[in-house]
C-alpha cells in the first residue's frame, strides 16, 4: 500500500512556535469548590471568562460594565467652571456618562423589572428606547403582560383580541386602558404648547420655546404614571432622559394620530432636532462615556452616533442576536464602529452574542446588582 | 442475541395514512430543458416553488409580489366622491397602494440603483425608511461609496477617515461634502419655517401651519438635489412620500445638531406628528394594502403599526435575517402581526429569511423588471 | 380635518375576551429581596421562568432537566427478570436513561470540566459526541489549550502552527503529542483485533467477535489516558458508553490513515453498525428515556434517532444556535421530532437558543451541581 | 446656546486620505439594459459583484467555482508515471479535484435534481454527504417528498405517520417501502462478506480484503437501485465515490440495526478507517483542490480534514447559515480553516451566508449550468 507521503505528516505534524508566556488556558468551573453549587453570580462570570466562545464574552461583558462604574477623574472642585460637566458621583468627583439602550421587547418581558432597577438607583445616566419601550412601560402600570408561546396562532389572538409578543401575550383591551390614560394628559400637553405659542408669538418654535420633543413627552409621562414600577417614573423623578427620536412608532403613535383629530385644528407636535441637540451634549459634555447596547436597530446606532460627538465611546458592551453578514447596523460588531470614530480606537468593547434575556439577569447579579 | 422487539419496528415502520391529492412533490429543475442553462430570472423562480425550505419562499414572495401588483378594483367613476381614496391605475382602477419599507444599509448597498428603479417607474406608493437610508442616497449624489471587507481593521480605517458599513467603505469626505451641500438648504427650511409663524402667530402650529415633518424635509431634499440617480429625487417628482420618524439618527442628525448653533436662537423643528396622520392616513384611504419589508427594525414595524389602521395589510413579504426566538419585532413572523390586526388573518404573507441583496436581484427580476 | 374613522377606532380598540384565571403574568427580578445581589443560580433562574423569550427557556430547560433526574420508577425486585433493564439508582429503582450529545468545539472550550463533572458523578447515561469531541479531550491532558480571538488572521497562525477554535487557540505542537501517545495504543489494539481474527477464523466478523467500534475504541482511550481531567476518563471508569459514528473525522482519523501505513497489509478496523446496535439498544430498554442536547448536527440527530427505538423520549432539551429556516436537522425544533416518533406528543421538551457556553454554567449551577 | 464645540465638527468633519485608485466603487442592476428585464443567471450575478454584503459573496462563489472548474495543468504525457494521479480532463489534462459535500436536507429538498445533475455530468470528483443525504436519494426513487409548512403540530403528524423536515413531508410509508428494497441488498453484502471472510481466514480484515464501508456501500446501493434520477446511480457509474463516515445516523442504520438481528449471529460490519484512507488519498494525489460546501457540520469538516492532507484546498466556497460566535466548525468562516492547513493561505475563498436552497438554483445556473 505504499509509504505515508511526507505531504500528509508534515502537514499535520507541523510544528508549531513556542507558546508566549502570555498565552491563557482554557478552562472552566472547578465543580470541587464548595462555592460551585448552586453558584452566585459572580463566581459564575468569573468561571466563564477561560471558557472561550461567548462565556467569554458574557465575562468581557461584566469586566467592561464594572470598569465604566469604577472611574472616577478629577473632583469638582478641580475643574474650571466651564469644565463643571458630565455625571458626578456623591463626592463630587467625575464619573462615566453611561447610555443605555433597550429595544420594546424588553420591556415587554420581565427584564422591565431589571431596567426599572437600574434606573431607579442611577446606575445610568441616559436611555435610548425604541417606542414600545417607552408605552409598554406605562401600560403595564395599567394591565399586565402574560406568557404565552411562540406558536400561538394569529387568527385565533386576533379573535379573542390578545396580541402576541414572542411568547408573550398582551391583551388589546391593555391598549383601550392606554388610551384612557393618555388622552387628558395629551389634552394638557397641547394646552401647555398652545399657551407658550400665544405668548411667544412669531418665537414660537425658537430654542427656548415650549416646543415638546420625545424627551420631554417621555418624562411627563413617568411624571404623570407616577408609579413605582415604572422604568418612566424613576427616569423622571432621577433626571434621567430617556430618548426615543421614533416615539409615534407605536401605541403613542396610534394615540397622537387620533388626537389629531380630536384637536383639529390645534396639533400637538414633537419635534426630534431639540432631541438630537440634547443627547449630542450629554455626550459631549460626559468626562468619560458608556454603552450598554441590549438590542439592535435604532437604540444602538442613536448611542453610537451621539458618541461620535465626543470623538467616541470609551467602553462598549453589545448584547445583541444580530449578525454582520447582511451589513445591517443592528449586526455590526463594535470595530465597525471604531472606524467611524463612535467607539475610541484604545476602548475596551465587547459584543455578546445572545438573547438578552438569557444572559442580563446573570450580568446585572454579578455587576450592578452585585453588592 | 435476541427478536428484534416489536417496540422499535413498530415505532420505525408505522404505517401512514394514504397521501392526500392536493399534496404536491417536491421537485426542483429539470436541466435537460434548454431554458435551464444559464437561466432567465423566471425560469429560475419557477423551478424553486417545489424545492422548499426558503427557496419556496423567494417563490412565494415573488407570487405575492405579482398578485399585489396585479389586483385591480372598481373604476373611479364606479365610486362616491368620498371614497375616491387611495391608489389608482393610469386606466382609474383601484389598485394596491403599496408600502415598500428599507434599513439604511441597502441604500449603501448597490441595491440603491433597483429601489430607485421601483420609485422612477411608480412601482411603490410609500416608503418608510431609517435616516440612512435618506442621507446615503443624497451622499451617493455627490461621491460614490466603495467595496472593501467585513474584516478591515477599525483603527486603521478611522485613522484614515474611511468608515465601514459590512463590507463597504465610504470615505468620511462624503459626509464633508454633505455638509455643505446641506446647510443652505437648511437655512433656507429655516427661513421658511420663520415666515409661517411670523405670519401665523399663536397659530403656527396648527395643522395647516408650515411644520416640518420627516416626509416634508425628505421630500425637499429630493427636490434640491435634482439628480436622477436619486431615490429621494424621484419620490419627490412621482410623489412618493418616504417616511423616517427617526430622521435624525445619522448624518442629517449630526447636521441639524451643527444647525442648532449656526441658527441660534432661532431653530428648525420637524414634527412626527404629522408625518404619522399622514401614514396612517394613505393606510385607510387605500383599497388594498400591500407590505414589501426589506430588512428589520423601525422601517418594519412602522408599516405594519400604520396597516393596523386599516386592520391590516391584505399582502405581506418579509425579507431579512431577524430571528423571532429573541422577542424582536426584528424577527416577527407575519403571524405575530396578525395577531394584531396589522397583517388580516386570510392575507397572503411570507418571511423570506435572507440577507435582501442576496435574493432581491433575482425577485425583483422576475417581478416588477420582468417585462 | 375631518372625523377619526371607525376603521382604525375599531381596529386599535378593539376588546379582548376575559384574560383566563389559568394567565400568567409576566414579572422579573425582585431587587429588594437580599437574595438578588449576587444572587444564587437558582434564584436566577427561577426568576426567569416568567421573564419570557430565552430567560422562559433557560428555566424551562432546568426545570426539565429536574424532572429527568427526579423520575423514579419501580423497584428492581418488582420487576420480572428480564425487564431488568435500563438505569437504577443506588436504591434499586428505575431511573431515566439520559443521553446527552456534545458537539466538538464545547469540550475544547471550558466546558469540559462541566461535561467531565458530569460524567465523574454518573448525571448521566449515554453520550453522543463528534470526532472532535473525543480527541481534543485527550490531547488536553497532553497540553493545553490557550484563549485566543476570533478576528486573528488565520496565515499568521498557520505559520505560527497555531490553530484556530473560534476564539480558542491549539498549538499544532498538541497534535504531534498526540501522535506520539495514541500509536503505540492503536499498535496495541491492531494486536488485539488480529489476535481474535486468529482465533475466530471465518467468524472473525460475528456479531460477538472482536471488531473495534467507536465506542469500544473511545473506551479503550479512556482507560489508556488514565487522567482524572478528561471526560473519556471517567466514562470509561464509570461505564458510560461514548458514541461516535464519525470517529475518523478529525486527528483520530489522521492517526488511524497513518496508521493504516505503518500497519499494512494489516489494518486497523472500526464497525459502524455494532455501535448503532448498541446505542439503540439502550434506547430500547430505558425505562424513561431524557436527551441534553448541547449543540447541533450529527449529535443531535443521533440521539433522537436512537429515541425513535422506544417511539419517543420522554424529556428533551436543545440547546444550540442552529434555525429551522433553512430545513436543517441541527435547527429543527423538538415539534419535528415529534412528528418522527423521536420525542412523544407528550413529552416535555424545550429548545433553548443559545451559544451552549453563555448558559450551560448557570444551567449546570442550578440543576445537576445545586446541591 | 453657545459655540459648536470643535470636539465634535472634527470628529464628524474628520478628512479623510484620497481614495486610492484600485478602490472600486459600490453600484447595481442598470434596469436600462434590455438584458435587465427578467435577466439571466449571468447576468444577475454579474451585477451583484459589486452590491455589497452576501451579493457580493454570492457573486465571488460563482468566481471561484469557474475558477476551480476552467484550471487545467500539465497533459498527462508530460508527468512520470508516479505523478499521474488525481483527475484529468478528456484531453489528458490534469483538472482541479472537486469536493462536494452536501446536508441531508438538501436531498430532501428540490436541490436534489441540482446535485444529480452535477453527479451524471461529473462536474464534481468526490462527495461528503450525511446519513439522510444517503438514503433519502434512495427513498426518493420509491416515493415522493411533499410540499408541507414548518408550523405543522408533531402529534398531528406522527398520528397520521407524516415525517417534517423543515417545511416539507414525507409519509412514513417511504421507509417502510425502503426497507423492504434494502433488506435483500444488504442480506447479499453480509454473504459477499462472509465469503471474502471464509476465504481470508485470519486475514479477513486486511486492508485488502473486502470489508465494506460507507462508500463501498454508498456505491453498491447506487447500482442497485438502478434509477436516473437518483445521485447514488450516477455516482456509482460515473465512479465519483460518496462518503458518509456516520451512513449509520439515520434510515440505514434503523435498517442496519434491524439487520443485526435478522443476520445474528452473523453480522454485517461497515468499517470507517479504510474510507478515511480513501478520501484522504483523494486529497494527497489531486492536482488542485477545490471545496464547494452546502450546508455545515460533519460534511463541512471532513472535507477541510481531507485537504489537510494536502497542505490546504486551493479553492473554497462555503455555503451555509451557520455563525461562528459559537465556536462551532459549522459556522466556522473559511481563515479559521487556513490557520489549521485546511485551506491554502493563498486560496481564493468565500463563505456565503444563506440558506443553500435560496442561492444554489442561480449559482448553477450561472455557472456549472451556464452553457
Amino acid at each position: 500500500m505504499g509509504e505515508l507521503p511526507n505531504l500528509a505528516s508534515d502537514a499535520v505534524l507541523k510544528q508549531s512556535v513556542p507558546v508566549p508566556d502570555y498565552f491563557e488556558e482554557v478552562k472552566g468551573v472547578d465543580y470541587s469548590k464548595p462555592e460551585s453549587r448552586n453558584a452566585r453570580a459572580k463566581d459564575i462570570v468569573a468561571s466563564m471568562r477561560t471558557m472561550g466562545f461567548q462565556a467569554s464574552s458574557v465575562s468581557k461583558a461584566c469586566e467592561i460594565i464594572d470598569e465604566m462604574r469604577a472611574w472616577r477623574g478629577k473632583h469638582k472642585s478641580e475643574l474650571e467652571e466651564h469644565d463643571q460637566k458630565g455625571e458626578f458621583d456623591d463626592d463630587g468627583y467625575q464619573k462615566t456618562t453611561i447610555f443605555m439602550g433597550y429595544t420594546s421587547n424588553l420591556i415587554s418581558s420581565g427584564l422591565r423589572d431589571t431596567l426599572r432597577y437600574l434606573v431607579q438607583h442611577k446606575k445610568v445616566s441616559a436611555i435610548v428606547a425604541s417606542a414600545g419601550g417607552i408605552e409598554e412601560d406605562l401600560i403595564k402600570c395599567l394591565a399586565p403582560t402574560y406568557m404565552g408561546e411562540f406558536a400561538l396562532p394569529g387568527k385565533k389572538l386576533r379573535d379573542e383580541g390578545m396580541n402576541r409578543i414572542g411568547n408573550l401575550i398582551v391583551p388589546n383591551d391593555n391598549y383601550c386602558k392606554f388610551e384612557e390614560w393618555i388622552v387628558p394628559v395629551l389634552d394638557k400637553m397641547l394646552e401647555e404648547q398652545e399657551e407658550s405659542a400665544a405668548k411667544r408669538g412669531k418665537e414660537a418654535m425658537d430654542a427656548d420655546a415650549l416646543v415638546w420633543t420625545p424627551s420631554t413627552m417621555i418624562d411627563r409621562f413617568g411624571k404623570e404614571i407616577n408609579d413605582e414600577t415604572s422604568v418612566l417614573y424613576w427616569a423622571h423623578k432621577n433626571k434621567i432622559p430617556i430618548f426615543c427620536p421614533s416615539l409615534t412608532d407605536g401605541s403613542i403613535g396610534d394615540m397622537l394620530f387620533f388626537h389629531t383629530f380630536k384637536a383639529s385644528p390645534k396639533q400637538l407636535r414633537c419635534d426630534i432636532v431639540a432631541d438630537i441637540r440634547r443627547i449630542n451634549s450629554l455626550s459631549m459634555e460626559a468626562s468619560r462615556a458608556g454603552m450598554l447596547i441590549l438590542g439592535g436597530g435604532l437604540i444602538k446606532h442613536h448611542i453610537a452616533n451621539a458618541c461620535l460627538m465626543r470623538n467616541g465611546a470609551d467602553w462598549a458592551v453589545y448584547i445583541n442576536t444580530g449578525q454582520e453578514f447582511d451589513g445591517s447596523d443592528a449586526g455590526a460588531r463594535p470595530d465597525e464602529a471604531v472606524s467611524w470614530g463612535k467607539i475610541k480606537a484604545e476602548a475596551k468593547s465587547v459584543k455578546l452574542f445572545a438573547d438578552v434575556t438569557t444572559v442580563l439577569p446573570l450580568i446585572v447579579a454579578a455587576t450592578f446588582a452585585a453588592e
